[in-house]
């Protein structure tokens, strides 16, 4: 049986989050539930409720970080786009086995505290892809 | 008042759309929902169900249309974020009055007959940004 993943949130690197609100809080009426500094990632984040998946602005604070080089390379813009699954590792261990290109071979802690994983954008219709997996009752 | 903006779909141009299902039907158990081809676009869309939100899928049928030179330009990746909104036209209207750049200033119809306008990436947190407006007990 395939788990069913969702759409969980679809993520954007921005230069400056106080400056990219408006557009996503006053213009599109989103709320904002979470705003995190991850310092093992080099970022500030925030994870905007959008209907019932979100949207994840990531701006970085560490100049050499992935973030950063990202910005200076490519601009603002869509960074990744996340599914949610029940069970991260059990995905992990399916799509090692069909020979997908993982960038996390184990879940780590993400964004709000879920576990997380990594695909590469090699094996992801060319975009960076994040398993998310979401405790019953969540999202 | 603002009305609120929902995480409607994200969109990624491929190269071929049966060869990119398998990531999403296969592994992450997704359901296609719509299959068109839109000649005005020269290009074929799979709307596929992803939760409360949808993936869809851009392969270009012209190849000197605007999809096919982004394939050609920038490979498969994300293209752009839609998000559902009650009233397109009266959206388009509040973002043009704040000077918002606009790709479409009137609907028109997109993938599943819904009503579209398009924002500019660069009103947009660099992403180009969809309003969808969507009939009520629909997403």
């Amino acid at each position: 049986m395939i788990p069913t993943a969702h759409l969980h949130h679809v993520a954007y690197v921005v230069a400056d989050l106080d400056a990219a609100l408006p557009l996503f809080v006053a213009r599109f009426g989103l709320t904002q539930e979470i705003r995190e500094v991850m310092p093992e990632q080099g970022v500030e984040a925030i994870m905007l409720g959008a209907g019932a998946a979100g949207v994840e602005l990531i701006a970085p604070l560490d100049p050499d970080g992935a973030i950063a080089r990202f910005l200076d390379k490519r601009g603002e813009g869509l960074h990744h786009v996340a599914f949610g699954v029940p069970d991260v590792a059990a995905m992990l261990a399916r799509l090692t086995r069909d020979g997908v290109e993982l960038i996390d071979t184990a879940p780590r802690r993400g964004l709000g505290g879920h576990l997380v994983a990594f695909v590469h954008p090699s094996s992801g219709a060319g975009a960076l892809t994040e398993l998310v997996e979401v405790a019953h009752a969540e999202r």
